[in-house]
């Protein structure tokens, strides 16, 4: 089943209004959930919404808060999120960043007792529409073992990279662990593998097999010790940046809320010119793509682009939606 | 053999003066060199003095060079290196995003036209030291292949976040690839493996061993697609930001020369109480350090915390040298 992004939009927005939200903040949210969909990644767009609804419900997520900066210093910022709505949280504050940049170069901000953010793509692609480099980290509740260790310590800590280039951008977004636990449980599932190693088996053997690996909770960070390094890292940088929770304090709770996370913007054209910054980053992207490929025929991809073409297809044909979830929350306004 | 730091820090200095190097920039990249050495990164700190010799004789390092501020604009700087020894110049740019940071919150220096700067950890460490956040991230010559691609179109790209905590910091120092070409060929002479998978061998299966990596030249990015992406998008921040050259332009030279480096620096201090500081990164360092350990027994390590253990060691008992490399280098003074 697809649904138009329009009648998603109108319908995630309608039931936002519904819980309480203003009529602009339902319809900014509504929007990057749907385009979250549109770009293919249902499961931080749809497929996450009636999460959101349930965490609005049980008072999580409040309804009322409304991002405050409580610190600043120069191009840096510190915001208390105060628990509101995770993206509306984190695009006001990748909003700030990117202020702060046109008026220093760079900016900072850092931001405590935020939720969830869903997709962090969508403050990469923010920063890249407004023709400036974004880099967005979050932190998680521990979902991860450390390098070494067994017991989940660490979050997956999603990076995210973004270069402004055309309408888009390059939009690198990555979490710290190999693959995601929904995309393991979704393979499970449909009893798949995974297309590289995962995590460990309980015998402490590499798989490719989600159930082994769900059974184990041990997936693998990317590159072994340096996943692990770079996610210990974004979480002390999180948690002192914006003196918020630390992946081993957001574990204490009861569900992932209150996080910590940090959105720097930097303007390139200030010290650099347009014309030789789009000239650079073509030559770069052709060069890789014009790579011999692996399996003959097969396409080098740079990072978003293929969210890109999904975005086409899906704006043209519709939006895949999981219809039970789709239709749940159709009947909701 | 075992050499004392003093002894060797005075012989890089003295070679490095009669190279024609000015005496403070002599001390202080023998300071750098030794420092590496005796961190226990040997690979580029003493072992990898004679090929920067090497480029000194050849003008590929010009003596007489020194680092430029050649555009900036509030808390950015671009620097022309001037192909500079690269420690020197990128040891300045550290600097400069230091006191940026200080008036600042944040400074971002990008360099272009630096030599090589050895061991990326030395400018981490050099902020955290100051009692910033260092962030740094330099480009190479292609020496790995992008995903899905066969022939090496992407630099390996260390990429460093330091934050300071205590007289070292904590100190992430990772290359985009699992392993250094370096690290596999010294296995390689020994017959050893790898001990993850760090490559593909000719027949396009994930390999342990070096000599089928270095066969192949098909290098593991980390987290396979995630490094490989990573990759690009450090390569692309480096050139556009310093208007320099971009790993395909540096795979034209004849050697890896005139490379493109960014410096960032963060100072917490501005918008965070130290004492909260210090507090979450140690609860965070101790939560993770006591995890169950796979293997009983096992320490989990922080990324610096072991080099910092090994510079305890080698400045008691002296820096373990490569007894030819250092006899050559000692009679040249």
């Amino acid at each position: 089943m697809r649904v138009k992004y329009d009648v998603m939009k109108t319908t995630l927005k309608n039931i936002l209004i519904q819980k309480g939200f203003a009529e602009s903040i339902s319809d900014e949210a509504a929007i990057i959930f749907t385009d979250s969909s549109c770009d293919g990644v249902y499961s931080h767009g749809l497929n996450r919404f009636p999460r959101v609804l349930d965490d609005i419900d049980k008072g999580v997520i409040k309804v009322d808060a409304s991002p405050k900066i409580v610190s600043n210093f120069g191009a840096i910022e510190v915001v208390d999120g105060q628990l509101g709505l995770g993206v509306i949280n984190a695009t006001f504050c990748m909003d700030r960043a990117i202020k702060l940049s046109k008026t220093h170069g760079i900016g900072c901000v850092a931001i405590r007792d935020n939720n969830h953010w869903m997709r962090g793509a969508t403050y990469g692609l923010q920063a890249a529409k407004a023709g400036v480099i974004g880099v967005c980290f979050t932190n998680t509740t521990p979902n991860m073992p450390a390098w070494g260790g067994k017991d989940n310590r660490l979050g997956n800590n999603p990076l995210i990279i973004a270069v402004p280039n055309g309408e888009r951008g390059i939009i690198l977004d990555m979490a710290m662990s190999q693959f995601s636990y929904g995309k393991m449980e979704d393979l499970a599932s449909k009893d798949m593998t995974l297309s590289q190693y995962g995590g460990y088996n309980l015998d402490g053997e590499l798989s490719i097999e989600p159930k082994e690996i769900l059974a184990s909770q041990r997936p693998l960070p990317i590159g072994f010790w340096k996943g692990s390094g770079l996610s210990l890292v974004l979480d002390i940088l999180a948690s002192i940046l914006s003196s918020g929770d630390s992946t081993q304090t957001i574990g204490y709770k009861k569900s992932e809320y209150g996080v910590s996370q940090v959105f720097i913007a930097i303007d390139p054209e200030k010290t650099s010119s347009k014309e030789m910054i789009l000239k650079k980053i073509e030559e770069t992207i052709a060069y890789v793509k014009d790579s011999e490929p692996i399996r003959q025929g097969n396409e080098i991809y740079y990072p978003g682009e293929q969210s890109q073409k999904r975005r086409e297809e899906n704006l043209r044909d519709g939006i895949p939606v999981n219809e039970e979830i789709w239709m749940k929350l159709a009947s909701l306004y």
